[in-house]
């Protein structure tokens, strides 16, 4: 018997815990669902035979060293900055571990370590990042085993509420962390097009946004995700001349949030003053010149041009930016103010469906020829527990956790899902779970 | 006989070891100039028998210390992240230490230490920080010992090239450390105004300029000064409802360099790809769209409209920006380039002459009358050793020394020359350098 070992027991946890009772008996496994609150644990493991629930603080370092020591492979969906202690104590114990993460700079320093330990670390196995590099690494060699060559990629990832529950100006809610929506695209956005390099500093991003038409969903808007030329080297196409990596929104969304940009509103390096007797319509005052004859509202029209256009205006209005409400959230920075506000606005109703939507773009030569594949994903979550997200990071994470215990993924070190031998059955499962990617190629004149 | 140690021998210490040595013989001084470089110290002491030269290296853990040991007090002109150093090695041999440094988070830290071991850190002691300080002090003792109410305090200081060489569009050299003109403003800027908490982050800075016209030197531009709300404290004018500090420009530098802003040029953040084969077009271009088939000019007036503006578009072609000349810089930031191609424009010719200028503007109350005070100053580099920076840095600096060695200034732990007993003898001996300020008192309605 298998001893697996889930550290956190989140939202995001419900679908990959599922999937791993599921399988429990088949392959002979137990599962540890830990976490600080013993009780959440409890419910994701609901009774299930094979199931344990155990309290978990990564910051016990005994008591984390001895539950860890128990396990035969690591699954950690604890917060990102908490992976760099779970994997230290993975390598010193030399148990496998798997994550949806990003691999970062501090983790890949241990990649020596692990490989002299000779375990495994997967990471960036949920969706983006995760199915987005196996989706597009698939199609990567196909059109290089085929003895084409890349032009051109463009890829776009969005975490969406799904179209019949969408109601509100902003056509958007939180299905994942508001913190990372608030500080969305700080520091700078880089890609490449055409072989040149292009860098949009944070307070341009929002009005650099792309267009796009996805599958039967309408139209979206995408605005660069951070550094998108590092992904030349993870992908190995180190010399292709155009590459961008975007983060799908509704239309209109960006031009609107760009307002908070303008502002400041959503720095998060200083605090406010006061900041629990502060209403918002002050808050929003307290980013403009001192004008006290001129209303909040056509100072805003005034200072960001376009929050003049209604449709802005509508949406800004809606969140009760203008209100003079307290705010009530002490020595606060803006971004909690905003994040605050947002969190009561752009919450999910108890019915609501979140969605996932990816598209990648490839463009390719083959001799004379010039081609374009689009290839797209939407998935809608099933109910607030079995989420799109949940789902889409769950199910692949997983998968890799099954193919790494039935020997099927054999490597050491810290490795993406980038490799055949990972993308390929992680997304040949993924497709009985309806969660594929549909494909259409064009010729380029 | 008391030995003074001066640490670095850079640009702006000429006037502060010409102050000391002019008074060694008349207070049986000795002067050890200090530098990594030694024959830039000994040209500073320039053979004087009161004088010497010493290789100085913080780093050198051994010998700095011993050479720390030899002294009577130590003033600091080394760069200001290594003030931290000297401060600890001061505070273990019992030195009293100067500095025209700015009191950081870390040196405050060191405030206990230096009471314990019963020696003075005397900090702030330039221009600005210093003069300011001073200045402002002396005006806010002065109306609160007649009983006024102060209801505002606005102050302005600039290093600027002096008028008659002023010979650029842009009305400005560098007349101090580059980067620093570079990196301005980064961070949120806080101000209050009539008791609204006001921030203005980094990328909107530069659009939101106030102007005076100050003494006989014409029109200026100030942009906010990072935080003006901590030195309520330092001011002991803790419930002022109006205070702000800004830097002073020629008309018309803010709108332009706030292009550089705009396009994200000033980015210290990242390192750009293969930077020494660029052309400072490539530099330009690569912050907007591609878009091959419109001239690099004509897309900067699009994306940033006030480009378009031709004042403004005449001061960036002379800066060479649009030239395909290669940047010839490896592993560059935005920042670094700009730098590099800033330090070639701006560049004083050797008869240049720098100035100071430095204004202030306090209103108060007094029973039912309301009244404003405007007090300035305005200095001029006698030539390119004894700058108008040099001198106002290093002469209060000077001056300091001489009143701590005399016993009139008595004070231990870190402090800021915010006080009667430092700020008045100070300013009065400055006075006889013809660094003074001009008063104006008036009515307000």
């Amino acid at each position: 018997m298998k001893d697996i070992l889930v550290l956190g027991a989140g939202l995001s946890t419900t679908s990959l815990i599922k999937y791993l009772l599921k399988n429990a008996k088949e392959y002979d496994w137990h599962i540890t669902a830990a976490d600080i609150n013993e009780e959440m644990a409890r419910k994701k493991v609901n009774g299930h035979s094979r199931g344990k629930a155990v309290i978990f603080d990564i910051n016990d370092d005994l008591e984390s060293w001895r539950t860890i020591a128990k396990a035969d492979c690591v699954v950690s969906m604890l917060p990102a900055f908490m992976h760099h202690l779970v994997a230290k104590k993975c390598i010193d114990l030399r148990k496998p571990m798997l994550t949806a993460s990003y691999v970062t700079d501090e983790i890949k320093k241990l990649d020596g370590l692990a490989k002299k330990a000779k375990i495994p670390i997967l990471m960036e196995l949920g969706v983006d990042p995760g199915i987005d590099h196996m989706s597009a690494m698939r199609q990567i060699d196909k059109i290089k085993e085929a003895g084409g060559e890349l032009t051109s990629f463009y890829s776009f990832t969005g975490g969406l509420i799904a179209p019949e529950y969408d109601n509100n100006p902003w056509n958007y809610k939180f299905t994942w962390n508001p913190r990372n929506v608030v500080l969305a695209g700080k520091g700078v956005s880089q890609y490449i097009q055409q072989g040149r390099y292009k860098y949009i500093p944070y307070f341009r991003l929002f009005d650099r946004v792309l267009t796009r038409k996805i599958l039967q969903y309408g139209d979206f808007e995408a605005y660069a995700n951070r550094d998108s030329l590092k992904y030349r080297e993870i992908y190995n196409i180190k010399n292709i001349p155009s590459m961008f990596r975007g983060t799908l929104r509704r239309p209109g969304f960006a031009k609107a949030w760009n307002i908070f940009v303008q502002l400041g509103a959503t720095d998060d390096s200083f605090r406010i003053e006061n900041s629990e007797n502060m209403t918002y319509r002050n808050f929003v005052n307290s980013f403009m010149r001192y004008e006290p004859n001129v209303p909040v509202e056509i100072k805003l029209q005034d200072y960001c041009s376009s929050a003049a256009d209604p449709v802005v205006f509508e949406k800004l209005k809606w969140l009760g930016i203008f209100d003079k409400r307290k705010i009530g959230l002490k020595n606060a920075t803006p971004a909690d103010i905003l994040e605050k506000l947002l969190e009561e606005k752009w919450k999910l109703d108890p019915d609501d469906k979140d969605m996932i939507i990816m598209q990648h773009e490839f463009k390719y030569k083959n001799g004379i020829d010039e081609r374009m594949i689009v290839s797209a994903m939407a998935y809608i979550g099933k109910n607030q527990d079995d989420t799109a997200m949940a789902e889409t990071v769950g199910l692949p994470l997983a998968i890799a956790t099954k193919l790494l215990l039935t020997g099927k993924i054999n490597k050491i070190g810290i490795h993406r899902p980038v490799e055949k031998d990972m993308y390929e059955p992680i997304l040949q499962e993924l497709e009985s779970f309806n969660i594929s990617f549909a494909e259409k190629e064009y010729m380029l004149d």
